[in-house]
């Protein structure tokens, strides 16, 4: 049992709630336990200038903690310019990209803010499946508004983290656990089983082949009860 | 009437929610209408260098717009460094510190964050308004730690705008109808009625000193209004 | 009496030297006491991007103070980017726009710069009535050379401080005052007697409304001598 | 066959020569076929705030790469401050501190540098895996000289990338094929083949497990081959 | 003859006022024809870092041109971070310290501001030459507060610019000769015909030796000249 | 005699080994004892905003230090934004455009980048040295490719230090000889002979014409030994 108990394989709770902003083309209020992200997908016509005269859309991603996000106050320009807000957010970008048919977004870019209000572990992985629903909120706007002609996901896409502790394997960590255990590996995973993004790091204790692998399993069965709860907060049966 | 069917010396619709954030010492969500702002107050022992020997504590603040917290996205870097933010931020604090008694905080800042989840007009005032409460919250929380011996509080203090458009006098305008008045006026007034600060701006049309006076007394009205809500969410009797 | 033996109600002395710099288009030094301000209006047809296609010109303002032009240096780099600097070049800015006919000023920008040389108190209020003297100075100059059909200006502008020490109301104030005075309010006024302005900031002690009325009727005196000044200088009849 | 005609499971010609900087306590130059890189490992006692009381030393890396470094220049400031570069050297740390005793470091901070001279692919891995021989270094300067008492070091790390290109795994991509397959992944590994960091990445086409697996095992000979020519670099049997 | 009348080795005219700031504790106002600077120097007990621990004291330089010191408007930021004014500030640094007894100032630094009012060229050297006054009337306070026991300066230095144009030799160059010639070179030299600071840059025609030495040569006639305005400015017989 | 056996009129061992980046359009490696700078020649059809109607192209140049150039690491940030970074980078355009025919350069920028690896002293003259080499072996393609119609350099320039210890003249000094002499020039000389930049320095103690004298004629042996190696390296008969 871990502390809050739940068991090694149980997500905290999870709930979606969308259209929370009322300017933004898409939005959605993700809470993972107490780790709260709101994710706003905004549509525009700029595109970034390597892109101008290209076949194709893009998505890219901002994340931020608000200051007093977690235990201690961190200061606004640390929070937004830290190396550690620049890797989450390349990764929100290129993990939604993977499941995007870019082509069938001429003409748009979306950009997805992550803001956490609150942070209590797993932020990373909370915002690529949160932005992942306003993302798709944002296209179903632009499909009734014609702006695009069709749907352009591929596939679903949601993310989760899990760690080494003690020799167990745990699922979706929150902070207290994230800073005892001795790994931390996030996973990006499509509703088809398909690898995204695997990022798994052991400062502490470099890990095996094998608990690599169990790692990987018990993160497809995380992802795949957080891709029902997408759709449920988009209403798809 | 107004497009929003108020009348003209009616606010908008006030709620304000505390213990929003699991962190912060105190903290608070106030909602004027579609302006959302989520407050907390961290307290810090840490102080300023030129109050390091002095014989008071200090309060000051910050105050951000989430980059779609308006119509049209606004970048981060610029929201954070805008002249605008600044010029709101100072006056945050300094309206929090004319009913504070500095003394009584010896060896502790207050540091207010004021972060607008939604902008629909009047940010500012309602920052103060619900800094104001966040900061309450965090003094009760030291006064049961026993940080403080009493409560740092002179009297309660809450912030509304005024305007003139077409000759009539408004309260409480939203972005609408902010753009379109010739003046824009914001009061910061305590409870005993006592001016804090007033910032009358008139870069359209300048106003007559009768005109200024009749924005006074409405303003008087819509803060008691406002700190009637204040006492509420902070179970005052 | 004051410290300086001026009495209540009086001004210190001011001074306004026009034509003070070859280049600019306007210019003057006003000095207000030891407040020395050197003032240069820049005519531009480079416009802000937001006005590129607007059928009206601009004026805007920059603020500096030289890094000894206090009592104590200050660093270069915090005296340009501090939240004063930038609440007070906003202030002359909208102060100059609230009588100029911006129509008449299609297809320039007017950039003022005030650098002040010396400060003992009172710099923003002498910014906005040493920037009036030069930017009308660069519009007697873009007249004659045919660049504008007009003269843009509604009507003169002039700017004062007022502050209450011991129940006193004082008229501007020099440094050593407003560290001392209870409240700091600075009022902006046209010669019609209109009201452009009111910055009233009672960080100390909140003040009454009788009292801010007593604050505003000097202000219109001392803000009517300022004016002479304007028109002496401009050698108005 | 590949392009520049290696099979599959090759690595590019590997040379890594030691002592290329007369002033830094370890160095290295390493060249992964055209990419080259300088490495250098400098030893501070001046330690981070947040290990100051701490009972052990830290290792720490900084990357960038040279203006010219690439086919077109980049800015000097943008190569400096660019996510990727953040993420890069992140990830440099990290992996060398999995494999450090940071207790017997106690008191000190190893700072590397990597400055990509030339860069043809694969600089992050090259990078952490010339850091390594260029730290090795240090530490035995340091043991020499008596500043630590052990060698401060549990195994030997290296890193590689592998791709998926048409079906094929790939082995250490350059420039060329980094571009044009669809799935980028490093694996940091250690000398007893526990893994330190993976990240995969599959922006393009998401994979399946098994391609991942077999990432892996090709990822564990080009390490282990890696690992050879650190220890010939320094002498060691 | 040149444009403005006068012939080759003329200076242009030169006043020095001294006691021109309030506040500092030596300043003059130094105009070389058009081209007007403000110099201060402030005392400070506040020495840089690794002075902390030495047997002296620093003199140190900033240099700055006002918005609209010249022909066109500069921005602040572009001319307080470029290279040029970082090249010029490190030049009146060095010139100033060349000729003090550093030995004599243990305990101070002396921050020098050289705010250029009006650019007619020659803003670098006229610079030098105010500088040193301002200094020498701080370090005249400093002894007669007992703060330094000596004069610490061990002779005057002054600082001229010369050039070549169509073959003549010209002495202090204004602005429009400064970009019509084809070397420009700036000497700094001492009372008794010492070298301090030789720049010669010819960036559009190499000049020879024999025409170096006659510029020299007038250059040491235009600084003994003024020296002797400096003398009288600090009313040395 | 020296610490390092040379004579006075001795430079170091100079060695320049060209093509050593294969992106870069010129490029080679200079190494004057321990001092070693990696130069790049970069040739861009961008030209800066105020050419871009001119009837001539542009040539500038940047500098920098690795950070562990030196005996002591030094911040990358700091390096890169240092006046004295700013200050070498400026001479090092100034004095390659000196010999350049810009004319016939019409349409194309060139960016020289200094990096050094190694710093033992002289690396600013050693840059400019060496950035002759990159950019004439840039030009040399540019003429092969048709892009320039005839080779743009007037004549050859090199530049050497000289400086003055114990009443001795010395060439080209290291490291250990800067720290310790009274006066450090730097000179940048044609093949011709003529002078390109002269920079001659005494802080610690002013020096007379005569030395000055002395200095120029030694640093013109120096130079004419160092444009023979560039001529070698260029396989310039």
């Amino acid at each position: 049992m871990r502390h809050d108990n739940r068991s090694y394989s149980d997500l905290r709770e999870v709930t979606i709630e969308t259209g929370v902003n009322p300017y933004a083309e898409g939005s959605c209020l993700i809470k993972c336990g107490n780790t709260h992200i709101l994710c706003t997908a905004s549509v525009d016509t700029k595109l970034p200038d390597w892109l101008k005269d290209a076949d194709k859309g893009w998505v890219t991603a901002e994340y931020a903690l608000l200051p007093r996000a977690t235990l201690t106050r961190v200061s606004r320009d640390k929070a937004l310019h830290s190396g550690r807000t620049q890797e989450i957010q390349r990764l929100i970008g290129r993990s939604l990209r993977s499941v995007i048919d870019l082509e069938a977004l001429k003409g748009y870019q979306i950009l997805i803010d992550c803001d956490v209000l609150q942070a209590d572990g797993g932020t990373r992985t909370a915002s690529v499946t949160g932005a992942f629903v306003a993302l798709y909120i944002a296209f179903e706007k632009m499909l009734s508004e014609g702006l695009i002609e069709k749907m352009p996901i591929k596939e679903f896409v949601a993310a989760v983290s899990c760690g080494i502790k003690d020799g167990k394997i745990l699922l979706d960590l929150d902070y207290e656990e994230d800073s005892s255990t001795d790994t931390d590996s996030n996973f990006v995973l499509t509703e088809s089983g398909k690898i995204v993004e695997i990022q798994g790091t052991a400062e502490k204790v470099p890990f095996t082949q094998e608990e690599f692998f169990n790692l990987l399993s018990l993160a497809k069965k995380g992802v795949s009860k957080l891709i029902s709860k997408q759709k449920e907060a988009l209403e798809i049966k």
